[in-house]
């Protein structure tokens, strides 16, 4: 039996990606469409009170192309919090106009593979900084779940322990490459939804994104072991650019 | 010909997702809600019942994220009984307001690959109490269906009954050291549905199923063998949490 | 080139799954659905004598979970027959509030594997008897659609005749010991859908379905070279019950 | 670098395969439902009178099952021509009662392994009659598409040509001898649609596509290389015969 | 680990399929309908104003086929402008009659796999014109998006670059046979989209799209290390064939 490596584990972590039906948005009076724009910043700002209190964080960015109109990714301490915030959404007069797209339920975890050095790692301040962080709120956000492969030769689960840290090292070093690039999110998903990992990356210039992903995929960890998912990409938004994207 | 292993059967299991259609709630009038609310209520009234006179059980639970709002888990010792259920639902004024996600069909089950000690097995209390279970009333539920993978060298199916049997019981020893901390009620499907097994994982802290799933992800049993349907996450319901859910 | 072993062809069949829309049904009036109820009727009625008169046959049933509500199995000496016998209910009043859930178009087949005898085969009574069967009315029925793998080494159409037939050998002694138990009618689907054959089994009691599949699935034919489709199980439906499961 | 074999083209084909939405059509006024099928039946009187002129062909046909209710299949000297007549029945009466079930793009094909014999084959009267063929008004019709597989060592695409020109002989064998019982029009859709072929096969007696598809099954180039999509088959459609289908 | 090919990368790239929605478009007055389609125009107007002044490219076709009914592809320097164009539409009257289809995100690109010469790349005047292209409008139009293989032995990404050159180098010289006949844009969507590159072709001959990927899949880059998504085909749209095309 392979070793597992040990994670440490922060955040709850729910990626809830929507798309706008437009023609029941343009259906609304101008009264109601004030009315969903002014509830939907309530929700913003209470979560940026949140963020402020360190109590979770969230990143609320439009999506390109047809798979999704924007992104809310939230963090909580509990799956109870993430199920009420989503519950809200739901509820809230804006859900009435948009159509669910893809949602993902993870957690933010760090590898203990390069070793967790001494003492509670959860007591670090480094360590609680990427546990519990405050998102980004960079030009742009990518966001796309993976798995290791289990397919014969190609299976990751079944390598040593060493040979898969050696393997996660190589690949954290280009990693670090793009350090101040790009922000990346690792969120682990074994037993939430239907990949192993959700990664989020964050960066002022979108081709960073292709840059770090392309690179990576010549590196054996992702080359021989990696199963990509559906990745998303857009732009940041605010109260201000949202109510743009809205107006009618 | 590989040798199949004897599986003990208890009773009929049925996992119904389901997701609410929030704009057509919100359209009931508050005398429909009360009355669709009620309804409902009566529903889990008579489930419990069902459950304390140990002719069934059943597990209510929200879903996190887009899949599902909530799933409704029954046991009962026939199909039809199931069907019964089923259609009631169905036949509701909540159901009107939902729309099905997911359904599993399966029979509660106990794999004899560690032996099944002496006589009748169906007659050991230990045993009848794991065929015909009260299900846990934790704070969180996770499930999923599996295979067992057959893929060229790979192929569980054509393995020697004792090398199967070595393999569970690795596995096994992993479930074991969850005890107390993870309740999991193993449902059979071969010939009921899309998938050989349902696990169904109750928990009071809901990291441990990713901690489970994680660490038997690297026991050969599920590395080499093991192949994963959707994973459905999520936090206790009960009369008055729902009501709190659906109230607008 | 491997040698294709001949078979046998009896009539056309078509599995036609629905969905109810409950909310559709609840909306019609009392005579509508008094009406609707009474047309089904006719055509079960219709069904019945020709299968009295061995110009067909039918099977009835409920379907459990959310895949489908109910199921019709029939069988006719041609495929026009299934054509209007579909389109007829769809034209129907009840198929106004049912959706289109799943359907399978095959012919009755009887492998020759296991040798013709002499003479002409479809002179047989016996042989007959299962070209052009009387569909059971067992407590329970389960569907599925299966290929034989062509998937590198595991590749049963480059497999020799002698092999094959070895292995179908051993196949249907496992399908023996269930005789009484189960009755199975298999129907070929090669050039019809997307699958190569169809499985229809009927039984009194539900478990056989999952011991039968089960166990047949370490057998080498299926071990090795069976690959499933989704599985549809559920419990007989006659004019009574129906009226009872649509009542509201 | 294996060398591809030169194909000779003909006309552009699509499939367009349809499903009735009975209600929808069972809601139109009895003088609406008479226009649309006017309308229908004058694009019939069109599409007959181009075939007379040898300016294209088509074929009509009722799809068995819930995949579709009716295929189009049309042939045409451009692209041009066929999206004109797929936006003409668009935006016809009928189409408002109908929902896209399926389609298909591809130009018919002649394979050039078998040799191509001398001088210009577009000039050969036989060569054109098979790349601008009436399409045939038998019994039954049945449509898949196909590709050659690229996986390990079952890959097409590598093999030699004089390999690849091996395994096509062995093939046409078989569909020679199914001559006189069903004709098969190969059409190649490689950059224009999903698969790399489409299959359409016309017989008067409907076994005669599985009987065919399956001995193929076991000859190498399909057993080793052949890939398959959908299967779609039926009966022979008519203004008569729509009419009957039609009728409620 | 691998070393991977730097790219060069111009402008950002949306391709956004529609299909029409033929009964809510009929169903518009013939004011709406105006209305919709000077809306539309003003679009196209402020498009090829756009391309005049290199910033950006644009093209308009029709598909064939039910998979969608046209095509709008966009070039921009940046996400957010691509972003803009697509909210732009969406709000449109013409977007209230037409439902999304297909959409695919990425950016122009140049694999620098044959090297790059001296200098600046980007200074270069021919690499810039291929960078920030405008779109050719030729009567026809293929799209495709594609990844290279990572299955056991035929794992592009684990090849030594030398090898990948010179595979590269082979299917180079095939597309440059198509010069004057198929203009290619090759987009990388690696980290962007579902696959890891978009091919746009387009031509004036619709059959050269097929004998180019025809003749490609026997070149080892594509036999061995190609997959590839859905094929999208069609013919070139402007305002007068577009307002043909909807006329009803």
């Amino acid at each position: 039996m392979a070793e597992a490596a040990e994670t440490l584990d922060g955040w709850y972590c729910l990626h809830d990606f929507r798309t706008v039906d437009w023609s029941l948005w343009k259906a609304l009076s101008d009264h109601e469409k004030e009315e969903a724009i002014q509830e939907f910043n309530s929700f913003l700002t209470q979560w940026e009170l949140i963020e402020q209190n360190r109590e979770g964080s969230y990143a609320f960015y439009s999506i390109l192309g047809q798979k999704a109109d924007f992104v809310i990714m939230s963090l909580r301490p509990t799956m109870d919090e993430l199920n009420e915030l989503e519950t809200a959404f739901n509820k809230s007069k804006l859900a009435e106009v948009t159509v669910p797209a893809y949602s993902y339920v993870s957690v933010v975890e760090l590898s203990n593979y390069l070793g967790s050095g001494e003492g509670d790692p959860y007591a670090h301040p480094r360590v609680r900084a990427r546990l519990y962080p405050v998102l980004p709120k960079t030009g742009y956000f990518c966001f796309y779940p993976m798995d290791k492969k289990r397919d014969q030769s190609d299976n990751w689960y079944m390598l040593p322990m060493e040979n898969r840290r050696e393997l996660m090292k190589s690949h954290g070093l280009i990693g670090r490459r793009y350090a101040g690039k790009i922000t990346q999110i690792i969120t682990g998903s074994v037993g939430f939804d239907d990949w192993e990992w959700g990664v989020t990356l964050f960066a002022d210039d979108a081709l960073q994104f292709k840059k770090i992903v392309y690179e990576m995929r010549f590196d054996e960890a992702s080359a021989r072991f990696g199963e990509f998912g559906p990745f998303y990409v857009g732009s940041l938004l605010d109260e201000e650019k949202f109510m743009k994207m809205l107006a009618v």
